[in-house]
């Protein structure tokens, strides 16, 4: 496998295309960005550990049978991914207040959500990517009805595991970002990235950031925050 | 029928007790205000020409078989309506794109949505009543899912009636503010008013904006655009 032309630069991985017009090779950066990009920073060890988590997770989503856009790892910072159209909509899953959500509705900080909260950002740079709801969406052909009945049930589907999975080594998943995407066949599959970049991790006992939050938030280096998740994960396969 | 004491002053109305506990006396005021209460002026004659507009809209909603808050007529500025628990959301059916939205998603002016849009907004002035969506509202508790199913059906029959109504008198409903509330015995009611306060009306031939937004944008005395519109409704009945 050879990584072929740069098709895309985002903010946390770089797509190249690959000998395979289906397949794409997703390079993981040492970068990390907040407040939609206005912060950013290089950080040395980041894109392999999103990547290994990345891995780890889509190795185990695809296991369960939810369909994934993740073929398999080629390096230390780098996976191979089936080409996907992109749906332009970032999918939030809320278990518990935090973040933008708390402070908009001033409730308690990780207040219990049932049943979960989905939110919809309608990924625009130019807009500064904003909370869309589902009448707009398709108002605005951003997606139709069954495509937001299909993210609904998926991004619960994934919510009902990774919940389980975190509480299984003493996190509590907050909240987290999906984005989907179109196989070539039309199938819906699971795409972007699973990393702590696109969660909110908690602690469940000390009650500590295990996430980007570290680094919005500017708490110390975010490495090696990243890493003990991943040595978590590991030890609680 | 006397006026008993002032329960509930609000940014268009003053809402007054009555002999009848389950019954209240809604005194529309001579007031205009934007920017959710930011600018605010005094208007000789508004408060009777929104309670003439109201009056004669609730009428006929009543008549179509929709359940609403309004009794009857008690004088030019006031009208009795039933005792409601309000549901505490804002319900925004639009038809074309205009104002916030337009702003938000930078689409042509007056684009038509298909299906029409609705949304929702917390009524919170510390929070300046935020844009929340259906599964924010359930997990917040603001409403229940039963309740929302309920207020989107009855926020297309009052949009299939009124959409009709003014394009018969050669004008475009373009968007409208929708309030809902309980009454003693459970049933679900249409409240608030229906003004040109809440409703964003546009001459289909001129383009003229016949609504508050005369106000928001200083184009010009709002009391004989209100005239204008209580004389085609009653010109068209």
């Amino acid at each position: 496998m050879e990584r072929g032309a740069l098709l895309y630069t985002g903010k946390a991985k770089n797509m190249y295309a690959t000998d395979n017009p289906e397949e794409l090779w997703a390079e993981y950066k040492d970068q990390a960005t907040a407040l939609n990009g206005k912060k950013k920073v290089a950080i040395a060890g980041k894109g392999t550990l999103g990547r290994q988590i990345s891995s780890l997770l889509f190795t185990e989503i695809n296991a369960q049978g939810m369909p994934t856009h993740f073929i398999k790892t080629l390096n230390e910072t780098a996976m191979l991914v089936k080409k996907c159209d992109m749906i332009p909509l970032e999918a939030v899953v809320r278990n518990f207040a935090s973040g933008s959500f708390e402070r908009k509705f001033q409730v308690e900080h990780l207040k219990p959500l049932k049943p979960a909260v989905h939110e919809f950002y309608y990924k625009s740079d130019p807009l500064d990517d904003p909370f869309i709801n589902d009448e707009q969406i398709i108002a605005l052909g951003y997606a139709d009805k069954d495509t937001l009945v299909a993210i609904h049930k998926f991004a619960d589907q994934v919510n009902a595991y990774l919940f389980q999975r975190f509480a299984g080594i003493g996190i509590k998943l907050v909240d987290f970002k999906l984005e989907f995407g179109y196989l070539a066949d039309g199938q819906m599959v699971l795409a972007d990235e699973l990393s702590p970049d696109n969660f909110r991790l908690v602690d469940a006992e000390t009650g500590a950031s295990l996430d980007k939050d570290v680094f919005r938030k500017g708490e110390g280096p975010l490495a090696p925050v990243y890493a003990g998740v991943l040595k978590r994960l590991q030890a609680g396969e």
